[in-house]
């Protein structure tokens, strides 16, 4: 077998088997097929895409292509959730608790973010003392004494993913579906989750921007779940404008706390009870999605998700004792004009909250924990001239960027006259 | 600018501008662009194509990414002949002293080939002493002395297409058109050539087999011609079936030196004379390519093409004074049944004299300059069974093969009773 000849059998249409793409990631991954071939090939995948047996075959080889986590000194069914990312999703940091408190072992590796903000690794590190390198016996240990850990991920997960995703990023082979959806779940696999829920998001905000093509990636990963035995749940939901009004670490973990004590944004917490009922539904917990949906939030009414956190907090040796930490200044966009917002340009926010400090223009680079911007409207809501529309928060490093992101972000918003239907959050559950 | 996004574009069906084509070929040669997004915007090449302003633009790039040629020196009109290669290809070493003889100064590059038989430069160096490395100022002297030289290249011409061709070899990438022609054509443009006369071949034993890609592949060459004020004209010729009879080196140099005296076979003189005809007509010797036909004709008659022919092989210290080299064996292949050749897979007859050691399985291999194949029977030949269909040349190391060899060629053939009408060689003059 040779790779110009598997290049070649993408490159005219052809599906691949299960030898075949053996041999090519294999390959890749112990640096007897170079980059040069495996560009190639993805960009021949580019056009010419794979079909839910290819993608499965695929993810199942990046699964086992490192070390696996070996979840079974947890008790019960290991359900793991899993989000495309967007600007302001701190649905983890609410969901988690909530489920683990309504009784499924939350045990949840979680990763740095990349541009708009933090991941939920970075966002947890806002938390003062707050420790998210855990060995597996202390994350093992944790999860079943509380029920709940996250932390970073040490170990030498899926390295075919790094290595072609690393890739993708130099050779403009990134959107490609299967690509995409194998490089999630492989993730998600290796991590040693039995059953997962995805909650793949769509608009200005997300990496897919069209909803259709969204729900083709969600479909694709239900289909790899299915092939490979892991029953799979896909929510898709809105990320046109920021999820809740918090973006920016410190800020979003005040949101997510605000949240699992029973005021947090009403489409928020909506979309946190629909996630953790289907996660609920899938750890046999709940017989149903809409019974785990009653039973989560009866978990958030009675406080046992918030319960639940700070246990998650003190076990990982954080301290809220001086609340969360806040930056320096505060600056206050106002409104040029009144009238109803129209819509909110997510990217635009997220793009605005990284010049301030709190995401990473390049990987490894440092983050204000602290920086962010607080929205106070959001779509569908009336605005008067004057009235307030965000809240800067940042620190004196980034002072001389306040006016231009303060411009940037009055050009996030279309405020029109007319009048502005609110679509809901969630669109479709497959 | 960077790599990534002329990636992008191109593979999302934008044309490139010159700046971009530009960054990236320069940026390659130079080596910060690595071969992983070289192989990655080929392939989007390959799917996407280029229109003909970005073919004629990327040829320029290429010809001026290393030496050109500069042939000022040679009085006259440079006319260069380029053949797309086939089985059996001789033409150049009949053409090159036909039009020499007929007034235009020929100051020929060729190169060695690469499966089949040999290139040229093979070829003649099947002729005792012959030397093909020539000096610059020996080359251009003895075309300006006896008209014609036919010399290896030496220069380092178009390294981007060395670079790039290597690549594509390795990735799928080598089937484009505009990649194709873009790498001939900037060849011969760095060669020195004003005037071009293309001879592209199409069929079984062709790069391209089909007739409309091999005449797609004309067009979009003698539009890079235009685009670059570089007169060329294409003739799409067959290569159904081996052209002539003989098929190896020293095979073929006696085919060509019999067609120079005038009893060459009736389809490849025909050929010769149609193409020394265009570039007579191109070197403006002859007032059309039907005039120019005519003159060549004549010196063919004359015997003038072959006393040009033997001028050559003495200035570049070839002696034919002991003939031609010849193979220890003979192996006669006969016919199986009767019927008419319907016919001769090209290919085929090319692998078999590989495999007698007459061309190179790899690059840089040695070849047997003696060993080839005669045909004795041709596309619309009656045959009896038992009678001679070929006849295989081939020296004791690669005796072990004959009989495989012998069992392929008679695979290669196709006999049946029906009448077959010969197609005729040349299809078409673009």
């Amino acid at each position: 077998m040779r790779a110009y000849d598997i290049i070649a059998r993408k490159r005219d249409g052809f599906s691949h088997s299960k030898e075949e793409l053996a041999f090519l990631i294999d390959g890749y991954v112990q640096g007897k097929i170079g980059d040069e071939q495996m560009a190639a090939w993805l960009m021949a995948v580019y056009f010419q895409g794979m079909n839910n047996e290819e993608t499965a075959l695929l993810t199942h080889l990046m699964e086992h292509s490192g070390d696996t986590l070996n979840l079974s000194a947890i008790r019960g069914i290991v359900v793991d959730k899993h989000s495309t990312g967007g600007v302001g999703d701190k649905t983890t940091l609410v969901v988690a608790p909530l489920v683990a408190a309504a009784g499924i072992p939350l045990a949840k590796l979680s990763g740095r973010g990349l541009g708009f903000t933090g991941g939920t690794i970075d966002k947890l590190e806002a938390i003062d003392g707050f420790q998210t390198n855990l060995t597996p016996e202390q994350f093992t240990e944790q999860v079943n004494q509380i029920g709940l850990a996250i932390a970073g991920q040490t170990a030498n997960l899926v390295p075919a993913d790094k290595k072609i995703y690393a890739l993708r990023d130099l050779t403009a082979t990134v959107e490609s579906i299967p690509l995409i959806a194998s490089s999630i779940m492989s993730k998600k696999l290796a991590s040693g989750a039995d059953r997962i829920v995805l909650d793949v998001k769509f608009g200005s905000g997300a990496f897919m921007e069209k909803r259709q093509q969204a729900e083709v990636l969600a479909r694709t990963m239900v289909q790899i779940g299915q092939e490979l035995g892991r029953q799979t749940v896909a929510v898709l939901s809105s990320m046109e404008e920021p999820l809740g009004y918090a973006v920016g670490n410190s800020l979003e973990v005040k949101e997510a706390m605000d949240t699992l004590q029973g005021h947090g944004p009403a489409d928020f917490t909506e979309l946190c009870l629909i996630l953790s009922g289907q996660m609920l539904y899938l750890g046999e917990v709940a017989a149903t999605p809409e019974e785990g949906y009653t039973l989560a939030k009866q978990c958030l009414q009675e406080g046992r998700g918030y319960d639940k956190f700070l246990q998650m907090v003190q076990a990982q040796k954080g301290s809220l004792a001086h609340g969360l930490p806040q930056a320096q200044h505060r600056h206050v966009v106002c409104a040029e004009q009144s009238g109803i917002v129209q819509a909110i340009q997510a990217k635009e926010i997220g793009h605005c909250s990284m010049l301030l400090g709190a995401g990473r223009e390049c990987k490894g680079a440092a983050i204000d924990l602290t920086a962010g911007i607080m929205l106070h409207k959001k779509t569908g809501d009336t605005v008067q001239a004057g009235e307030a529309l965000a809240t800067l928060h940042y620190n004196d490093a980034y002072k001389h960027r306040a006016e231009e992101v303060a411009q940037k972000l009055q050009h996030a918003y279309t405020i029109e006259t007319e009048t502005k239907e609110k679509t809901p959050l969630v669109w479709k559950i497959i």
